[in-house]
């Protein structure tokens, strides 16, 4: 538990939450602020940030809840389809410090739409570059196994 | 396998495709229309879709990995942030209906900006229905275990 941070202290209820379900891991509750409604958010109750430094578990539990709330959006809220986020870093969007996924409801009659704009590669070569670099960060410094 | 997936033939070998990472449930590989230099897409090699139809093990293992890309494009790339993002639906933007995450590298250089466009709820009470709907659909539809 981080002091300070707003996750925690809703998980604490310190602060109130509109839930939508609990386990004795993960919280999912309710975005003030949505992009459809119908937004959920989906925590780990202890705290991990970001992504790349929450034990692979933690990340299993979290995601099996995601799966049910975006059930929970097609059944009970009879959407058309789900889009699951995930911010890691300011730079990437993310406000609150506390690993979140936001599970956002999708309708045919949302009007949302996401900025994607897909780019191009200069060349196959520079894309394989990439891709290169990443390979060889994966083989340096991640050698923890998985039990997955 | 589905044989008209262009994901199911990558996994296959029908179709080229610029890997990062392989191991036997799951394959990491180049999106070919970056949103951020970089951008990868992590899949499982069997066909799954939508998120909700994907067993609970298959989801973690490909999260393994989803985190497993993040660190390499952190480290690798030197990416200041990371994105995951998924999508269920045509309407929530997901155009090859095999599930599959997107991890987007972060720059504080990258121009780039989602389309987050944060709404407000008429009333507490209005988000309370909605989470009441979710609340329900996960106790009437939902009896699945989870291993985790």
């Amino acid at each position: 538990m981080s002091a300070n941070c707003i996750f925690c202290r809703i998980v604490n209820g310190d602060l109130p939450s509109t839930k939508i379900y609990e386990d004795a891991d993960t919280l999912a509750f309710m975005d003030i602020g949505p992009v459809v409604k119908g937004h959920a958010l989906v925590i780990p109750k202890q705290h991990y940030d970001p992504i790349t430094k929450t034990p692979v578990d933690v990340l299993a539990r979290l995601m099996n809840v995601v799966r049910k709330i975006a059930q929970a959006q097609m059944n009970g809220l009879r959407a058309d389809g789900v889009n699951v986020m995930n911010a890691n870093g300011t730079v990437a969007g993310q406000q609150v410090p506390h690993l979140h996924f936001h599970v956002v409801p999708r309708f045919k009659t949302d009007g949302h739409r996401w900025n994607w704009a897909a780019k191009k590669y200069d060349s196959m070569e520079e894309m394989r570059k990439f891709a290169e670099e990443m390979k060889k960060a994966m083989w340096t410094t991640d050698h923890e196994e998985s039990k997955f």
